[in-house]
């Protein structure tokens, strides 16, 4: 059955490659357009080298680290999984760059949205098949060497025995170490694409919107081409990366947790046997590849539709929700199959699975529905079709600080009900089969995530489109296609945050849950007890923790954009007609701040979240490390949620006044003003603090789980305990 | 020793009668300052009668439940909470508007700072020595009649197997209904309080700072009066009694902690006797008896100086510094006379005292100065006189948005320090004593609270003082001197937001500490499992409840405030020759407005913190209550050093630029405008969303605490349970 993964894997990877080859075939229509395509080509290429030349060069580091203090499985399946995970960033973002043009052409050249979908939406897909296929192979390469081939999963009653006196179980360190490798560059994706994205896009719009009064977007303006740039480096790779992250993280927490709760029962003789341990190791590797598989069959549906919709995003959801469907349905007889041949009571009694065969693939269902149920709200909460965005759209007829202030009060109203369906989710799968059911909620929530990221990275594709037509001056009708499949990107963009978020939280809890785990020895019980003075103490510094890390990204964001504005001044002063469109500027000066500036920014919140659980660690021990990540996990749920949301309603409240749904307020008026400065607040929270957030508490628990082995037993605190006993 | 307790409280009443005697005596000043006086002290009056109206309607009602559902004891002390706390609250905003219009003329008369600061400061301390006052009566009253009175004090072995079987301990209901009076007295001052006073000042600037360009506090703003009654009902009254209800939650707290855990031992024969027991019980009322004195005598040493210093901020430091100092000397001897009899062994080994009978003044001295140094962090991060501030009032030079960017990172940065500091208490603090040790910080830190609240209410009678010499239009000089109080008043208000949200933070933890062993048997260890789902649900859910709470309460004050800017455009429209200052506003309006928006919007977020907690504990049961204090309590303490120090930041940022500190941006530049963005964002961050949320998880914790008896046993999940079991 094992086989099943690298055939879905094989499957997703080729059909990613057709696409790549498809989308990359496609005309590209004008020379101008052309042109304007390859300088953003060759700023999004020029970032990507730069970063991941420093990427890889602590990728290096920490593996020899991990030689060092652990073993080389684990150092070696670090290196294979920021490989998986750096190749399917950069095809993701390359094919990106491809994309955008060919999505402008095909509209100049059919004037006919559906067909311009199809296209963005085979370029983005590109990037969702990659995150699929890329994971689970290198999943797979790691179960099948280390797992199997090095019978790192046998376990009988006798190797159990000598797991217990083991400092750390070779088969969990391999897996999480592969899992940090996916973190690591999803790390640097996320955050320097974030603070490269926002800072070029910031810098763009203050001098050139409220400064120079030119459009968004206008080739006048030396920051628009490091604008376009930075939507494929923050929003298509960061994005890909941070949710392919979240998969690998909930799939492998899964096969932890399963291997130490029921090798325990194993031990103890409770009738557990070898082969159903092997099942239950086994299911979440197969509930996920049946998800790419029904991902795959979603995308083609949208692909090779003859006719397809005029409404982009009725396509879209039909897209997603097919695959979604179609997973739980798969997903229903692959659990009959695995399960469906042992007793239901005997499946109650040994592992407390309270529905029978049934059990997880209930919890992987509850998983399927809380992530749309969390992508939904967030769009209730940011999209004018709804009351809050349309209030907070109002609210900017009575100046810029109410506006701030409805808009703050809006994202954190909207914390709330994610957060029951969070509570509702583990509540549930707990319910019906226990601990190792929450970590299947979490996989379910991301089986089918090749679906959700390829509608994703529609949206940056067709903000690129619109550029380019823009810049190339084509006809106001391109303009207009290209701007209703943007504004439809726009919603897609906030339900993809809320589902990143939601995923992110269950993957970061199901990783907690495996650390507890890994430091507890396998016979004991799981505990985080908050009241424990040293938990108590991490969980108030673990959240203050995320509040440290936004306040520094909005910083860096800022100080970024500064030197952009201070470069787009000088060239309009500097560069004689620049301004009438006689002079061409310099664009590439502008795209060399932003990379800079955000691979040099970006260094001290990453080192906070890799450096401050390690060092705490071995200062404080794993209790103080337990509350530190329920803290910073508890509070980066909320951020996320208040940055994505309050974002997301402060732009698309100021497209609702630009649309002209306000008497008495449109472009230029007062109210407009004011929802520019709505918008270019939100701009740092929505788009570098909130998904920063995101991988900010998974690396957390991916690096205490890689280490917590080693620190766990050598420590500070208990060397002082020790000392007086 | 019980006697020092009700001499501290009566001295404390004694001197605050003779200062509220003196400051009434003095002279009032010219006719036109009597009757702008006069109006703001019937506008505050009008507020306050309507408004304990309502609040002792809720007392009876919850009077009346607490008898149906537990016992009458319970009942009567929450009557005797609310009563105490209701007097302090009245009381202190009765003289701060009686000390308002002296200071004013006392300015006038001497054009002295040092004789000006003495009038403000003997008025505030009438509302801090209101606090530690009435709070010890009452306490004192509630041990003598229900715990000495009626022998629920008394532990032998034999009535402590009784108290394993009852559903609730007496002695501890009784407690923790006094802290529930008091609680909800602080709930409706804080919230009202809250909504009324930023309500009023935002709708006072938003049209006549920013519409008609007429300066703060100008007469011929409708506004204004309502504006200088917010100060009062806010700021001293809900101050007052927020802290007042921190002191008793701290303080029983500790009791009640000593009382499950050391009775624990008594049963179990572990050399602990009655008398020890006892001691343990009574030493945090004498600890904060012996705070009480000190703080008499370090107001005493402000009052009574002969030549009092020119720098305000030094004296009024100086006077909190020797309170804190005196408390801890004093808290030596204390201890000594206390502890000092048993042997350092025996102290080790039964109650787990490292450092024998210095171990609780440890624990006690690292509350204070972790207090302490709580203050001196916001004050870092909100004084014009470093940094961050003034890196904010540059960031005005470049717009609206910028200025807000920056002061969320800033607010967002400052949390870390205090969680820092809080950590280090806690661990310290139970490293030496215990968990005992953890409540005797929380009280420790709060022992001295009547001298922080004094130099707090020095601030609003500053701030009114001045709006008054405004209005009635004295010699600028006055209002000279006025301003130099009023921007010590702010810091000293940056700091007291500091102090109230550590101090709650520490009392909440002490409460929910408490909380733990009411439902959890006396004999079971104290574990809130992160681990269980519904903990963890809970937990999550918390943590969405104060940003919840937060958004309405954000959305509450722009309602209102929007309702005064209403009122004001209407009395410029239809009432003529007003802005030439030739006719009178109508300010009765104004605060009529204020008062009913401040009391209907109060509805929706009290009863979230009173019904949330219980409701969630009748239908999952005490884990998911446990899990949603620490959630709730987590966030709210990051929320509220945020929202205070971003709103404080913004406030002197402004007022750095209006003193010209900044080359090229002054009073109306477009920087200016800029801050002025940034100060009325955060008026409803800074004044309405921290405060409140001190005293939302204080009063959730303690509805819990008195609640989780009964709903432990009878609960919709464990009847769920019990069915399919």
């Amino acid at each position: 059955m094992i086989y099943i993964v690298i055939i879905a894997a094989v499957l997703a990877l080729c059909f990613a490659a057709f696409n790549y080859m498809t989308v990359k075939r496609m005309p590209e229509g004008t020379e101008e357009m052309q042109e304007i395509a390859g300088a953003i080509r060759v700023g999004a290429n020029a970032f990507i080298n730069y970063e991941y030349k420093i990427l890889y060069t602590v990728v290096a580091i920490v593996a020899v680290v991990l030689l060092v203090i652990t073993t080389w499985h684990a150092a070696v399946a670090l290196i294979i999984g920021s490989v998986m995970s750096g190749c399917a960033g950069f095809v993701g973002m390359k094919i990106a760059t491809y994309a955008n043009v060919r999505v402008s052409n095909r509209a100049r050249e059919t004037k006919d949205i559906g067909e311009t979908v199809k296209v963005a939406f085979q370029g983005g897909s590109v990037m969702g098949l990659c995150v699929g296929g890329f994971a689970l192979l290198g999943l797979f390469i790691v179960y099948m060497v280390f797992g199997i081939g090095m019978g790192q999963l046998e376990i009988t009653e006798a190797s159990y025995t000598n797991l217990i006196g083991l400092s750390f179980c070779p088969f969990t360190m391999t897996l999480s170490g592969y899992a940090l490798g996916c973190s690591m560059v999803a790390m640097f994706n996320r955050v320097g694409g974030g603070i490269y994205t926002k800072a070029a896009d910031m810098g763009a719009d203050l001098v050139g919107k409220t400064e120079v009064h030119i459009p968004e977007d206008d080739p006048r303006n030396p920051a628009t081409i490091a604008d376009n740039v930075g939507d494929n480096v923050g929003d298509v790779a960061g994005l890909g990366s941070d949710l392919l992250e979240s998969y690998v993280g909930a799939i492998s927490s899964g096969i932890i947790l399963a291997y130490h709760m029921f090798s325990k029962s194993l031990a103890e003789g409770t009738g557990m046997s070898n082969d159903l341990l092997k099942t239950l190791v086994l299911f979440p590797l197969i509930f996920v590849s049946i998800g790419l598989i029904a991902s795959c069959v979603g995308i083609a549906s949208l692909i090779f539709r003859k006719k397809p919709s005029e409404n982009p995003h009725k396509s879209l959801n039909g897209s997603t929700y097919l695959a979604s469907g179609l997973t739980i349905v798969l997903g229903l007889v692959v659990s009959w199959l695995m399960f469906g041949g042992y007793e239901s009571s005997s499946l109650r009694n040994i592992l407390g699975f309270q529905c029978g065969w049934l059990s997880s693939w209930i919890a992987a269902t509850v998983g399927v529905i809380a992530g749309i149920a969390i992508g939904m709200i967030a769009e209730y909460y940011t999209s004018d079709e709804y009351r809050p965005t349309r209030d907070l759209a109002h609210a900017s007829l009575e100046g810029a600080a109410l506006t701030i202030t409805q808009g703050l009060a809006l994202g954190m109203k909207s914390c709330m009900l994610p957060c029951l369906i969070l509570g509702a989710g583990i509540i549930i799968s707990y319910s019906v089969s226990g601990m190792y059911g929450v970590a299947m909620a979490a996989m379910g929530m991301l089986s089918f995530v090749t679906a959700t990221v390829s509608v994703d990275t529609y949206g940056p594709i067709s903000d690129n489109a619109g550029g380019i037509a823009e810049m190339s001056k084509l006809d106001p009708q391109v303009r207009e296609i290209t701007d209703t499949l943007d504004s439809v990107g726009n919603t897609t963009a906030a339900i993809g945050k809320g589902f990143a978020i939601g995923s992110g939280a269950l993957a970061a809890l199901a990783l907690m849950i495996s650390y507890l785990y890994s430091y507890n020895d396998f016979s004991t019980e799981l505990v985080l007890n908050l009241m424990e003075p040293m938990t108590l103490a991490g969980a108030i510094v673990g959240g203050a923790l995320p509040f440290l890390f936004s306040g520094i990204l909005i910083e860096a964001v800022a100080k970024t954009a500064r030197s952009m504005v201070n470069e787009v001044r000088r060239q309009f002063k500097e560069i004689p007609g620049i301004l009438e469109g006689k002079a061409k500027p310099d664009y590439k000066t502008c795209i060399e701040i932003s990379t800079k500036g955000a691979i040099g920014e970006m260094r001290v919140p990453a080192l906070l979240a890799i450096v401050v659980p390690v060092g705490c660690g071995f200062v404080f021990g794993p209790e103080f490390v337990g509350g530190i990540l329920i803290g910073s996990t508890i509070c980066s749920i909320m951020i996320a949620i208040f940055a994505g949301n309050s974002g997301g309603a402060w732009d698309n409240g100021k497209k609702y006044i630009e649309s002209g749904h306000i008497k008495g307020a449109g472009k230029g008026s007062p109210a407009h003003d004011a929802a520019v400065v709505g918008d270019t607040v939100g701009d740092p929270l929505k788009d570098t603090v909130g998904p920063c957030l995101d991988i900010f508490i998974k690396i957390m628990s991916t690096v205490s789980l890689v280490t917590v082995a080693v620190f766990a037993e050598n420590n500070l605190a208990a060397v002082i305990t020790g000392l007086f006993g």
